[in-house]
């Protein structure tokens, strides 16, 4: 963890995470992972939505959210979300995703006939499934959830696929491990906090920063990319991340999500300054530490 | 159309589609709109990877895939499907996406107690199932196929998310339309076929060709990218899709999906052989007119 945080925590016994999700979640893992050795408290929301509101109710409240994952890909909406609330990326986390086949601990394979999950998860289980069709595939709010409904309401014939972690703590029994189709399944989560904690932050741990995230407007004109990237790159700013996204109802014009990687912020910081009137509506979401992973 | 399917035309009484889905599916949809005035016969196929095998087997056979949704984002598994394949894009086609909630003609809401649909339209249907949380959410293969089951096997008590098309076709109550989340929903569907075909047909229309995706590998270095971009620029190509990918296991080199624009086929092919030294596996995936839709 950075020195911020450990500033941070002078002033406040425990921080307040805002998840999508309930514990033994993806998303509760990489929390923990981030914040290791600090003690937390979750705050599980049902949505995406109610991580930002909960940011927007309680301005020391922390947000962790998915981004992209190597095979479901970028989650658009987030994306949006986190343009939107106004709140800020102050770090990273990317966690290898492997998914397990889990039922009640007194049933067996030949009992089930339905399988629990999260959409995502079932779709990066499609070859798993498929290997399966006397399983009934039915969508739930999240992993560990599936796991936890089927345990406390003891639901004989139902499967969930979730983290081994949520297995273990909602004492299901683990059928089978590793079910995600391909093996590279990581998923990138960001850290996200209301602009008034981080500046907070930022005060402290300016050293340690060397990526930032940010999204633009371009006129679909020849070359107007290639002026950017070649700002950046006079700035010696790498692009770890490019996506275009058509904006809807603007013909001609895109909008770019880009990640840059940087040594020296002070350039990087010239850099955006350079960029800015080239570009249209261009908006920080956030400088941040390059993420750990458990990779 | 244009004219080189009117020529291929005169040798075949019926192109062969395939598509993933069944007759009423979104792709059924796109691929009639695309060959509209022309006699068609679908190929329905249970996923993607089927599509694929279904032209290798029979190299006439076209195929139809999504390959991004305004909503969903990119479908990175038909990227990396359609490049392993070998096969070409010959053509594209924007549809607007807009789901019905339907049931079988003798029932009702207050008769309701399951959904059944493809998971990608369950999640473009986020809000709507928010709004009734006493539907359990089922995931099925296909839009249309989940109405068609309903219908078959007479499943009182089941609703499906499918297209007003579909719910025509199979004689199902329309209980509400227009239930997707995000009005711009709209998906892009690539027209592919087997490379000895392209050859045929592109000595027709070289005059319509306006666009090329493409995908390759460059370094991790300051400026690689921007290299690559300002060399279409100086040919006058257009930008009109990039996303990164990163490559598992190579971690300091990333992969690029690009589509451009361009007026002068000349100067395209031309910008092509300029920017080949500069970048890694570079790949044409094809050239093709710019897509017609029903927006």
């Amino acid at each position: 963890m950075d020195a911020g945080f450990f500033y941070l925590q002078k002033f406040r016994t425990m921080k307040k995470i805002a998840i999508q999700g309930t514990i033994g979640s993806y998303h509760d893992i990489a929390a923990h992972k981030y914040f290791e050795g600090e003690e937390i408290e979750l705050i599980c929301c049902a949505n995406f939505e109610d991580v930002f509101t909960s940011i927007r109710k309680d301005s020391q409240v922390i947000g962790m959210l998915a981004i992209e994952n190597t095979i479901a890909g970028s989650l658009l909406h987030n994306n949006e979300l986190l343009r939107q609330s106004g709140t800020q990326i102050i770090g990273e986390y990317k966690l290898r995703i492997s998914h397990s086949f889990v039922c009640l601990p007194d049933e067996d394979w030949k009992d089930l006939n339905e399988v629990n999950s999260h959409p995502i998860a079932l779709m990066q289980c499609r070859e798993f499934l498929n290997q399966h069709p006397q399983l009934k595939v039915v969508e739930g709010e999240d992993t560990a959830l599936s796991a936890e409904i089927i345990k406390k309401e003891n639901l004989k014939g139902h499967a969930a696929i979730c983290s081994k972690t949520a297995a273990e703590r909602y004492g299901m029994k683990v059928l089978q491990e590793g079910i995600e189709t391909n093996k590279h399944n990581f998923t990138r989560f960001l850290v996200v906090a209301d602009p008034w904690q981080v500046d907070e932050l930022r005060q402290h741990h300016t050293n340690a920063i060397n990526k930032a995230s940010m999204v633009f407007t371009l006129p679909h004109m020849e070359g107007s990319l290639s002026q950017v990237l070649s700002i950046l790159s006079f700035y010696n700013i790498n692009l770890t991340k490019i996506q275009s996204l058509p904006i809807i109802g603007r013909e001609w014009e895109y909008q770019f999500y880009v990640d840059v990687a940087f040594n020296d912020y002070l350039r990087y910081k010239q850099s955006i300054t350079a960029i800015t009137p080239l570009t249209k509506e261009l908006k920080l979401l956030g400088e941040y530490a390059e993420g750990k992973s458990n990779i």
